[in-house]
């Protein structure tokens, strides 16, 4: 299996060592490319938005360029295999039936039976840890899910106001516009102020950790309303909740169902690709055909260009002409979530359907345990940090350290890591908005200007942040362009 | 706007007269129709499964006919239009985003915005009644939605067993084999047995009122395992199923979508079609080419059949050869679901939001207010029926004063409905299996038989019974379908 640059494994005996291996990585890097032609769509972006709005363009017997700036297509969603055999999601990797665009997808590749339940409970599994506000307590599973659905319903039904009601569609988060606008002037933070009389410390502690780890720090600048949509989104309850957001994956990760789409169509002869390829610039001035500048100076041509790069990154490529002033705002000002996740190999197998949270000085570290794993000795532990400003990156050994204190016999062996936060090509994991963002910039977002279209899981309707949120938004978008280039073809009949 | 044949309108002034507009009529009826070509496929049936693994093929550049034995698409799936402009679903209705194949294609034919939600409270609306055991009940909203909550939670949780845990995946209803395999051994009957310790007779009567409005009669021949699976997929609380069944429709019915994906393949000069054409019978005996019998005698040849025929009029079908024995044991064998839908236009707009249910000597009558009319004067009731024996059509005023003997201050002054229960095209509403039949039979009912390949909602793996299923389960075949094509197509190379 061939090596991306990217990713990081770390053992205390081996160091650090950059790059790992996954079938995300594409060869040839190049094929059929040529700066001469000009191609009907040049497709920016190897992720699931890119890669969809590919397919379904070529499926229209459209020539379709794409570009992408990494060894391997994703995006932020991608897979290494672990030498006993694991599979690791890097980025993404929830998925659940529940998310429209993605299970369609799933069910069409044939990969419906290699569902997982994360859930599903280990045997002698060690009980659930929290440390919250100074104090450590170990939880009868039944216990912390009560308490996490006492909490949660609290916060997510502000003042007698249903979620459900607030977000009556949550495909169409705006729908209810006024109470959009509303909710969308508070930020995570200002609905925990509202719930501190209600709430005691250790309980406010509690769905702080929880929402910091889906939000990134600070909770100041996560929209209360984007949450909102997201708990609608997510069924309304904490069970429900957690099964779409942490319940299930994919036996053999997100680049299982990607690379299947991706080979599907890589046979076509009208995909033309190339990787390793950046992008400086957009040009899209021209009547009937855009150009696409690439940071090693080459100019591509075509008729349209969708690009699906991640809104935190829109901001260092050019715009030729600039976009409209709204729009650039909009690109100027998007938030960076920094969450960061890591696997954590740890000896034993106490810990697969485990979790450790601990929440101090608005740093959280939430560990759980897959109930799966090749190795007959060892966990695998999921692990997502926010808040605290460690890069694992920097100084893995701590960070191991860090995750070693949850429990005094906890004893991690090893850690595999991606570093989106720092990545010029994601600047950030998954998208959650600031408040007054989305009531003011979403539909503006989701505008193309001119021969130009933007998709991306960051700027759909529904499910933005996740997968299924991009191909929706490629679906759109890629119905779009054929609409476009039929007419245009059509009106030169 | 044409008028299909099918279809009854019924006003004790005028009578009752058949046939009602639709936009789902096709004219022309035969298009580019020819008996001495061999098509790639054939498909039969212009319901959401034919309609879209059409779509599917013609995409990938087959040559498709279409035969239909109607004079219109959508099956048991079609929308009429009242002289107020009101849009009145005949058959299937109801949608829901957690039905992830019909959803992405409301999405992609731009319908999201045209999602109406009919549980919208309708201010003045009067209050829900009940006739059960005998007894006359009015009820405050809430009161009826916790009494439900607690009846459907013990009926769906059995034994202590969640649900959830019994079905834990939806869409796979199979995977769980064992505890599948157990519960579908019983009926809905059976269960009711078990819980008449815990529930009283009025609250045994309620969910058998419900049950019977989604099985139809007799609740012994319901597979207890297949209303279990029915429950998970629909959320697991009285409230999300009840959203998931009857919560939201498309504002002009579901043949605005059908319509709309129809539109688009019917300028594709590899789509033929022939409408009013019945299908007698199947050949698939050639090695190659297969033929399709009208039963006006004409014959069609393609390389692939589908056939999308409901699983209840399969066993009229003759298939050359025959099918093999145990598939034409579960085809003979398919039990027929005989709810019946009306519509009942009432005067007054207190009924908006209101619902009434009756379930008197195992017959059941359940009425619901549609909170939205173009009249200023009167309400839309939806109306399910089932186990009274009674056929409005055969006796329209009886019906009506049915429905009026619900609350003396109901004015019933219109009827408006199908009867797919006695349609030679439908032989029953939508599809809900008798007791071991799912288990002995779902996998073979999917499995295609050389040339010849099945798609229906009635055999679907997730939302079976719904226009979900149609869409999952033609999106596989299409695939299928299309692999062996390409495969020939290269062999020959």
């Amino acid at each position: 299996m061939l090596k991306t640059s990217e990713g990081y494994e770390y053992t205390p005996s081996t160091g650090l060592r950059q790059g790992l291996p996954t079938a995300a990585v594409v060869s040839p890097p190049q094929l059929r490319v040529s700066t001469a032609q000009t191609y009907d769509v040049i497709v920016i972006g190897a992720g699931f938005a890119g890669i969809i709005s590919a397919r379904d363009l070529l499926a229209k017997g459209y020539k379709v360029l794409l570009i992408e700036a990494r060894d391997r297509i994703g995006g932020r969603t991608w897979t290494t295999q672990t030498e006993n055999g694991d599979y690791l999601d890097i980025g993404g990797t929830y998925i659940h039936w529940a998310q429209p665009h993605f299970w369609v997808e799933l069910v069409r590749y044939g990969l419906k039976n290699e569902v997982k339940n994360c859930r599903e409970y280990f045997q002698g599994s060690a009980l659930p840890v929290t440390f919250l506000n100074g104090e450590k307590k170990t939880w009868e599973p039944h216990e912390l899910h009560n308490l996490l659905e006492k909490c949660l319903q609290l916060y997510y039904n502000p003042d007698g106001e249903r979620a459900s009601d607030v977000v009556p569609l949550p495909h169409s988060p705006l729908s209810n516009i006024a109470r959009a606008v509303h909710f969308d002037k508070m930020s995570a933070a200002d609905r925990f102020s509202q719930l501190k009389g209600e709430l005691n410390e250790v309980e406010i502690a509690m769905i702080e950790a929880f929402t910091m780890a889906m939000c990134g720090p600070p909770l100041e600048e996560a929209s209360y309303f984007d949450l909102l949509q997201r708990w609608v989104l997510g069924g309304g309850t904490s069970e429900d909740y957690n099964a779409r957001m942490v319940g299930y994956k994919l036996k053999r990760g997100q680049t299982s169902l990607l690379r299947a789409i991706f080979d599907e169509i890589s046979s076509n002869p009208n995909l033309s690709w190339t990787f390793s390829t950046p992008v400086q610039s957009i040009d899209t001035s021209g009547l009937k055909v855009a150009s696409v500048v690439a940071a090693n100076g080459n100019v591509f041509h075509a008729r349209k260009v969708i690009c699906t790069i991640p809104l935190m990154v829109l901001r260092t490529i050019k715009f030729v002409p600039e976009l409209p002033i709204p729009k650039a705002e909009a690109i100027a000002s998007s938030r960076s979530n920094l969450t960061q996740k890591v696997h954590a190999v740890v000896d034993g197998k106490e810990w697969r359907s485990w979790t450790g949270v601990k929440f101090v000085n608005n740093g959280v570290t939430m560990m759980s345990g897959d109930p799966y794993s090749n190795s007959t000795t060892t966990t695998n532990l999921v692990v997502f940090t926010a808040g605290d400003g460690r890069v694992p990156r920097e100084n893995p050994q701590e960070q191991l350290e860090v995750f070693q204190s949850m429990d005094p016999s906890l004893n991690v062996s090893r850690l595999v890591f991606g570093d989106f936060n720092n990545d010029p090509y994601a600047r950030g994991s998954w998208c959650l908005f600031q408040p007054k963002y989305m009531t003011r910039y979403l539909s503006l977002l989701q505008c193309g200007v001119g021969n130009l279209k933007f998709a991306s899981g960051d700027i759909s309707d529904g499910w933005r942040g996740f997968i299924d949120g991009a191909i929706e938004s490629a679906t759109l978008v890629a119905k779009e362009v054929d609409g476009e280039l039929k007419h245009e073809r059509t009106g030169k009949l």
